[in-house]
């Protein structure tokens, strides 16, 4: 982690490969109607322009994406950040979204299509993207903003 | 992270450690009052009861938690989580709080005392604490619930 900051060229390169690790989690921040946080770490696709998550259709964080239609989601690590600001583009049943579900599956390291239970898809559009590691970062930290890249 | 699920005493331990750890971060989640969420990493300090995060006393995290007097925190990594749900128990200006400020610096890597502006340490008791790595220890993962550990 040591050197320059990065560039903002670099920084949106480190973001969408963070975005499409395997086998990653994402830490996802939803908040209810009545202003209470949730936090989870879930598994997550990328579609190159949709955050997917899988998620158990009664879960804390389902209901309150679903009401928000928004979440704030953390990659990576506490020292090496990809914060993602996304608006819910749609709910689709697992069953219904075979294209979604074969793109999740190939990148995360589960599959709901085997799951217990009722799941869904969760497709979200991230409209602002920071990327940092330390203090010396948090200029130009923004490598998205009203959905449209900056660098 | 292989073998058996662990034992809640060896969670709690755990848990422990993590409030504990030096230099470490911790994901803070916390809602707006109009249910927006948010989700950032800080630094942290444990007095054995509470948790003390420091942060810039207009930044949206002291400004969310000061509202909703609550705040949802994750420490460790998301394969080897603990989960705490804390109530805001006090909010304290960082001159009025030399004992807690130098709690703050022993355990963390900054000092907010050398830091520009105002600061504020917002002291955060859990509630409940949950504790897991992998999905064999979904069951048992509460190791603190209504404030009373459970093991």
């Amino acid at each position: 982690m040591d050197g320059a900051p990065r560039s903002g060229a670099r920084r949106r390169l480190d973001a969408l490969n963070a975005l499409g690790a395997r086998h990653a989690d994402v830490w996802v921040a939803s908040a209810s109607a009545g202003g209470r946080a949730h936090l989870v770490p879930l598994s997550f696709g990328w579609t190159g322009e949709l955050v997917i998550l899988a998620v158990a259709s009664d879960a804390v964080t389902a209901r309150n994406i679903s009401s928000a239609r928004e979440a704030r989601l953390a990659f990576g690590t506490s020292r090496d950040v990809v914060m993602v600001d996304a608006w819910l583009d749609d709910t689709v049943a697992i069953a219904d979204a075979p294209g979604i579900a074969e793109r999740y599956a190939a990148q995360a390291d589960w599959d709901p299509r085997e799951a217990d239970g009722p799941y869904v898809f969760l497709l979200l559009r991230p409209h602002r993207i920071q990327v940092w590691r330390e203090a010396d970062e948090i200029a130009g930290r923004n490598v998205m903003r009203e959905s449209e890249w900056l660098v």
